[in-house]
């Protein structure tokens, strides 16, 4: 029946934009059961559109995430491999450092989950997006070797987390990337 | 009367006993309505003897904190200012990585909490334990300009954040420090 389609449709849509102010507010441990009171359906519906607290999180971040794939493939022709590498950290640690929630999703994203694909998930989409820029600085021997897209995205997930009680998150969060791409206590030979 | 003083001493000392269980299981946000119940105590005596979660936190990981410091001390005197500064920050951040909760308390030490005077804070501890340890290296000119103990406990504490959902959580965290140590893309002049 066509009308209870419709029905599922704009109640995926209102539980959507509910969830966005909310996590906007309460971070990814928004509760459940005010974001279903708030969107008029039962915590049923909820539980049926998103079967984990993972998957409405990875739903809510969904084009937040494209974009910075995007960027990632935008940046991928740069000449200068690290310049293009930097600018695509910098941009995934202003967003995780100041997008409540999203910081805890990249983390929760490795366990895995039975309510999101693993391919579709965050993380895998950034470490696919993230990969060809790190194996392009890498082969111009801009990286240290033996650094992982997986390895900067959990660096960048971890500073986003540790700054996000600070004043100026995004500023403190690059700041503190900033050190960790030079090295708080580089060797010198 | 000295029994109901040995009374409200053996309800913190369990309190604490069953604290320290249920946030090495449950982490930072473990119920204290659960803990209340498992220690036979009313939730108003654990807001009487703990008035924020966080004076909770900082009273379960007060040993674990003290012997980090200890530790900063006995390194103090090292000749080599850099291995001392690295051996200290590898066992914070072991500590940080396989303690639950520990790196959260950290965090959320920098907002201001009423329930604990700042001074005694753990990170307030850490902050000045670890203080000599980083002037030594900076002065020795082993530590990158404008590098503070607050800096370096911030990435400690989020290299911890991002680690935790790991198999081995210390390891891989103590390899993700090793990189922040010497930089993923240092400039070479």
């Amino acid at each position: 029946m066509p009308s209870q389609r419709a029905d599922a449709r704009r109640n995926y849509a209102r539980l959507l934009a509910v969830a966005e102010e909310e996590i906007a507010v309460h971070g990814a441990d928004a509760s459940l059961e005010q974001i279903a009171r708030l969107a008029g359906v039962g915590s049923g519906t909820v539980r049926r559109h998103f079967p984990t607290r993972h998957a409405l999180l990875e739903a809510v971040f969904r084009e937040r995430v494209e974009t910075l794939c995007d960027h990632a493939r935008d940046l991928s022709a740069r000449p200068d491999t690290r310049a293009a590498l930097l600018e695509w950290l910098n941009a995934v640690t202003a967003s995780a450092a100041t997008i409540r929630g999203l910081a805890i999703a990249l983390t929760r994203d490795r366990a895995s989950d039975p309510g999101v694909a693993h391919e579709h998930c965050a993380s895998a989409q950034l470490t696919r997006a993230g990969d060809l820029l790190v194996r392009r600085a890498a082969q111009a021997g801009t990286l240290t070797p033996g650094v992982t897209v997986t390895d900067v995205l959990a660096l960048v997930t971890g500073i986003a987390l540790a700054t996000e009680n600070e004043p100026d998150p995004a500023a403190e969060a690059n700041r503190l990337l900033g050190l960790t791409i030079a090295g708080i206590s580089p060797l010198r030979e």
